[in-house]
């Protein structure tokens, strides 16, 4: 592995914004594309439970179908690729199991002996503080997902513009959700700014340094 | 800005795990951690708003304090920088306004221009549907510079680890947190990995792509 020089990180983290206006004619290359979307599946989470999926919704109709419901954002329509973030309704003791499988084939461990990884996760997320909120304990894991994205497409140089401006439950019932397990929290326009967005040019607005980091 | 050729990214995304052993004895470099530090302020927020504090834990009291409100994870000790992120614990008129200031100060707009921005925001996140649950979709935006931080660690080649088993109310205590309108929601650990790491060369482990990653 060689790190990036850290100015060069710095660079993209500013030259990346929340993009308004992308160009509908550009297409994010296959090869990049492919990339994105291991980042996005490298995303680590707590107990590595990847409570989510993602929807890379590519059908014409369905993106215009979601537009009214995104606050007739454009992005939905003209970006190259839109992706959807859904997290787990709610953790069940299967969930657990299927990681404890997952491990167990990956890593050529008998099951058995991940047996006390799997009471943690159970007493934790399903069973514990964590599980009675667990949707929203698995939302905060696809934020995690989100943020992992979008600093991947700024190194990159793919634009991005995150959407929380969205309508879960209309969203869930064009993505056909509803019952699933799976419920909508944000999404994430990608593809590359168009010419005229003049929102690309303003200088960032980020509160002071020692007003955001506390050294203690 | 000059992208990184999407390999490099996923070597980054190979490379990084999450560190259980940390090399007490090895420090980030000032500039290394400088570009972090940038970094994560650089995160993006929902409307800009920011709605968090980073405390970067330097002194070894305080780091010895946390440590047995974080489940005895020794890396809150050996770490070279510990991170506890916080998020506000409500909205309110003044969170916004004081993001309006700061843009009008930094992009040289009269505050008056931005009364419309003004208005989405108060209608959303202080008076409107997140503003019910504030803290929450404060934590969310946490988590997407929990999410930017980790993937700027490891293109930077630094090791990280989130942690989530901790206490958050015995780390308001300690870091004097107690009706500041901030409250913990997470931490991570960033430094360099100890030669005996047995995580490191573990497999890594995701459900295949077409589990995660649905297209539609």
């Amino acid at each position: 592995m060689s790190p990036i020089p850290p100015q060069r990180l710095l660079d993209a983290q500013q030259w990346r914004y929340a993009t308004k206006v992308f160009d509908a004619a550009k297409r994010i290359p296959a090869t990049v594309w492919s990339a994105l979307e291991q980042s996005l599946i490298l995303t680590p989470t707590s107990y590595g439970l990847q409570p989510y999926r993602f929807f890379l919704v590519q059908d014409a109709a369905k993106r215009a179908a979601l537009l009214p419901k995104s606050w007739g954002q454009k992005q939905v329509v003209d970006c190259s690729h839109y992706v959807v973030f859904t997290a787990r309704t709610e953790m069940k003791d299967s969930d657990v199991d299927r990681l404890i499988q997952r491990i167990s084939a990956v890593r050529g461990v008998a099951s058995g002996k991940l047996e006390s990884y799997r009471g943690m996760m159970l007493q934790d997320v399903v069973n514990g503080p964590r599980g009675k909120n667990a949707h929203e304990w698995a939302a905060r894991q696809t934020y995690i997902a989100l943020g992992n994205f979008m600093t991947s497409c700024a190194v990159l140089g793919v634009d991005a513009c995150p959407m929380e401006g969205l309508e879960p439950t209309a969203y869930d019932e064009i993505l056909g959700l509803v019952g699933s397990g799976y419920a909508t929290v944000v999404a994430c326009a990608a593809g590359y700014r168009a010419d005229g967005d003049k929102y690309a040019s303003l200088p960032k607005v980020r509160y002071e340094t020692d007003q955001i980091l506390i050294k203690v």
